[in-house]
């Protein structure tokens, strides 16, 4: 793409700052520096994005158009007690941290956070992922929506407390159902079985709802409430006491929500 | 499709039923009737595949070359124990019961399960899901491959034990999945945020697991042991105490086994 007029600094050098830098680098935006407290990261990011590398935040180029940090929540504190620079436009990129964190190095504040999981070695294509967008002040929007644009075409602009809910969300649609893929990748593991042969079903579970409401498709023993199965699947795990207490609670919930659901249909 | 020189019964008329009907049907194969205890079901489906609709299964006809049963579990022996078809071919499309289920009601029985999430309403693309096969004597095998291959070239052999452990996985990666969608959901309706915000996490967190290990790309605060952020979530779950629990339950699980993992990898 054609090189914007737009100069930035990336604080961190993890798998958010890796997407990031590489989508904005391709997309013509100038990366002066990458600041990580340790040297490895910092300078394996920069190289790949044309930047300096850099171990001190204090050198920070304050004339850039935007700094944009993703930290880990719990330095961003550290990090930001080093650095002055009152009139640049800091951005964050977390989920889960209010924006006023920023006002402690700058007047100039706001939030761009690309609701994706991000995995270093995996590209990406962040073209539809929605980046959602919050500004301390109006005169700053127009900056943080051409950072974004630059990248995706879903831009949404919500509250920190709006975010908060996203990402805990997030944690629930992304995380732990990992987390569930991990579990059925044990069990198969241990009767030698191999992932494959769910693969196309966890495909399928996920396309559903791109389309459906989640609570419109569920499917399985225990919307059914098919006391048979149950019982024998929690038989089944016998062995494994953590996934059974789990299969067991996860499934009286459903019963749960479908009971209740069923009462409404009634009223 | 060309005209298939073969002739099956289905028994039921649910998801799978209707699923599997439809795609034998279009591959050419010949289905002579459709029981279902109650007569809509049956004729709905019967309609749609050029059948014959049956409220009695004694007037199952017996020179079929399979018939397929697709029942709840806890329906099986109440129709088995109403026909008597002792030389015909009968297979079921269960994940969880035994093969000898069938043996109630003939000599030759097998196992026709299509390891897949099934919606009445969605057409599905089954040309890439696993069907898992077994048969009760050698020599009835092929005739269950080749209706298998008709729909599916994904074909495996699998005994009743290994089965089960497929179906508790799928539990897990497809029922509990779609659950903790709901989950979501259910958070972000209370903000008035659309799903749409994390429908592009949920497609990529399913994308992600199709090349790599689920324990391999685990993300999240959990993870991290980010307790700062756990914390906050789990204060803003506040008004959701059973959301909350699962929360803690499914985090504490996480930290836990990357522990573990952490002390592994320093032996």
């Amino acid at each position: 793409m054609a090189k914007q007029n737009l100069n930035i600094v990336l604080v961190g050098a993890g798998n958010v700052a890796t997407h990031l830098g590489r989508a904005w680098h391709k997309a013509g935006v100038n990366i002066l520096q990458v600041y990580s407290r340790n040297h490895t990261p910092a300078s394996t990011l920069a190289r790949k994005i044309n930047a300096t590398p850099l171990s001190n935040p204090a050198e920070i180029d304050a004339s850039a158009d935007a700094v944009i940090f993703s930290l880990r929540d719990n330095s961003y504190l550290n990090v930001l007690e080093k650095v002055d620079l009152h009139d640049t436009l800091l951005l964050h990129t977390s989920g889960s941290l209010d924006m006023g964190i920023l006002s402690a190095a700058s007047n100039r504040i706001g939030v761009i956070y690309p609701l994706q999981t991000f995995n270093k070695h995996k590209i990406l294509d962040l073209s539809q992922t929605p980046f959602l967008l919050e500004a301390g002040s109006d005169a700053d929007m127009p900056m943080i929506e051409k950072l974004a644009a630059l990248i995706t075409g879903n831009i949404v602009h919500i509250s920190s407390e709006q975010r908060a809910t996203l990402h805990v969300s997030a944690v629930f649609s992304c995380n732990f159902v990992n987390y569930l893929y991990t579990i059925a990748e044990d069990l198969l593991k241990e009767k030698n079985l191999d992932l494959d042969l769910i693969r196309p079903l966890i495909l399928e579970t996920a396309q559903k709802v791109m389309t459906e409401s989640p609570s419109e498709v569920q499917t399985g023993p225990a919307k059914r409430n098919d006391t048979k199965i149950i019982t024998k699947h929690l038989e089944s795990l016998y062995n494994n006491p953590e996934y059974r207490e789990l299969y067991k609670n996860l499934t009286e919930k459903i019963i749960h929500r479908n009971k209740e659901s069923f009462k409404n249909d009634k009223l």
